[in-house]
């Protein structure tokens, strides 16, 4: 009989992109990424995993609803993951040979166009490592969920190398920085009203590597000196070189989008607004003080210095009204008085909700496991 | 004492999109391109001219307003000219010591952010041609003023050929199939409501140069090889590949807008709704039948065969309801029932007024001298 394990992993948002992969079923991808891990205490997947004698059949809930096992990418997961342990012998094979009950929530609405999988992979893969006590690398299981999962597994700015072996054994994550390292970087998820369905970043990517003549120029080019910049950049502390490689970055990938055929169109025209929004604030500083990044949806994600979060979250009060009571989410904001900034900013706020909230976190931390007794599941293995 | 000389030119409209000069004082292209000319009876410059030893200066009026002559690209088209005549003797030295009169209209609304620069400079080059009686290829000429106006020399379709040579010399436009070769092509031009001020083709063209990393390959792989298929899908009349080549390259053409930083942006959300409705028209059709393509501007410009047309404005009045009472301009449209393919189409009306007019033509002829008296000069040069 085995304990239940319960792990939270976080969110990660990518400086530098990952799209298009060269093996679609291993999910290797074209070039190597670069994120930051966000703080779990703002956002965060929790899984809790059991195996027992007496489960018929192997079982997930995600986010409360009863979900098909028939999924390949969870199946390919805790099949690795189960012959890591055959081959370790860190379990007993009669344990090997129980079903497993998952039961995973994300702590932010999937509605938001957030990417939950990343966050979900992650913690379901770091949560079967503790259950079957495997010793070994998890962000190449982790990348067989969700490609991006694999940045996941580590806390601070980490990159994904894309690896050359055909078997994806030297595509893994590794750590640039710890969250540590540069304390006073934020973050500021601007979540933008949106009724357009837009198309899956896993189509997307494949439409991308079959039809764009700019990707293979992408891939061989511009990325391997970004991400090479970009890590400089991390460790040096160096925040306008950071930043400028990262709005680069996202104005390529939807350059790659879009230049996809059919094109993949995924920022809005509030997107765009919000990129112009930061280069006038940048240019008026006569600095780079913020930098955006947008993956497939119309969502903005903003760093910063924590020393300009107050004028930063103001010059967004100012150009987007809300309606709304609770429209900064997350780590308690300092005030957002009008700075003189604002008083001189030159263009005109513009009509209200276009952004439904922000929230406002920081870099974080890896996958934790929770020894505090808030399984999602109960010593039977049922749903709590 | 000279006659007074009137000319009208067309509007052209690229597949093959011109962006990024190798030369900016001489306006020279990194790559060719390619675009139809557009009937004079339906868009057009019109340019009168006159030289006159009683004129004391230079001057210009353009669509009514008296404007500055200190334009240094007017200038050069007025000096090389003059120049050309010089070295051909075609009129005597007394002749060419006058000072000239100009002025030039556009048929159509230059609020209407359609490229009126090609259409004004073919026209004004056309015209001193004829008054300067030179002999010589003027799409050279007509370059100097704005870099697309040297397709509005010819009609029909045209291919501008980027050429080597540091002085220009073999940059010139030449005709690929006249306007008679493929008389069934239409054109709709879908001008799209539009409040924000987009950074101008030129300066756009100039920051993509220094900063998009994937406009070399675009100009060194893309381009020549589009070009080749695109003139060779026109001579062989074939529709769907002139379609797909016009689609990609309008969209690669925008990707390397986004992939200049600052960004340019010049597609809006309505533009890129068009731009699905397409793509869903012509998978629902099983067939290529309509393309658009997109200049530094929101607005559409569809190619599609007579055949198409009523079918096609029956859907764009379903998508766009308008409360416009002459919401198509140009040619006479045929009638605009709801057709079968309507009733299945599986996108929702937009809502009211996104596009503001559209303006149905044809591919036409390059600039006529008119004959009929009727200038915009009068005898004595003065403006009628």
């Amino acid at each position: 009989m085995s304990d239940i394990v319960t792990v939270i992993a976080p969110v990660n948002i990518a400086v530098i992109k990952y799209w298009g992969k060269r093996d679609e079923k291993l999910i290797l991808p074209l070039n190597d990424s670069v994120s930051a891990t966000l703080d779990t205490s703002v956002m965060c997947a929790k899984t809790s995993v059991c195996a027992r004698p007496d489960i018929l059949e192997n079982e997930i809930w995600l986010n409360g609803v009863h979900s098909s096992f028939c999924n390949q990418r969870l199946q390919n997961c805790l099949t690795e993951i189960k012959a890591i342990a055959r081959n370790q012998k860190s379990v007993t094979d009669e344990f090997l040979s129980w079903n497993v009950r998952i039961c995973s929530v994300n702590n932010f609405p999937t509605a938001a166009g957030l990417a939950s999988s990343a966050a979900g992979y992650a913690c379901l893969v770091a949560a079967l490592a503790k259950l079957y006590k495997i010793q070994s690398d998890i962000s190449k299981i982790a990348r067989m969920g969700s490609g991006s999962a694999c940045r996941s597994v580590y806390g601070g700015f980490v990159r994904w190398h894309a690896g050359v072996n055909p078997d994806g054994s030297d595509s893994i994550a590794s750590q640039v920085a710890d969250s540590s390292h540069w304390k006073e970087m934020r973050v500021l998820i601007l979540v933008v009203a949106d009724t357009k369905k837009h198309i899956s970043s896993s189509k997307g990517m494949t439409c991308s590597v079959e039809t764009s003549e700019l990707l293979k120029y992408r891939v061989e080019h511009s990325v391997p000196k970004r991400v090479k910049d970009i890590c400089e950049a991390i460790k040096d502390r160096n925040f306008s070189n950071f930043a400028e490689i990262t709005m680069k970055d996202s104005n390529q990938f939807h350059a790659i989008c879009l230049d996809t055929y059919p094109p993949c169109v995924y920022m809005t025209d509030v997107s765009h607004k919000i990129v112009e929004i930061v280069h006038k604030y940048n240019e008026i500083n006569g600095d780079v003080k913020v930098a955006y990044t947008f993956d497939a949806g119309p969502n903005a994600c903003l760093y910063l210095l924590e020393k300009d979060i107050s004028d930063v979250l103001s010059l967004i009060r100012h150009m987007f009204p809300t309606s709304s009571n609770e429209f900064v989410k997350g780590l308690d904001a300092p005030e957002t008085n009008k700075t003189d900034v604002l008083k001189d900013f030159p263009m005109k706020p513009l009509e209200k909700d276009l952004i439904k909230y922000v929230i406002y976190t920081k870099v974080g931390d890896g996958p934790k496991i929770i020894n505090d007794e808030s399984h999602l599941l109960d010593a039977q293995g049922k749903l709590v």
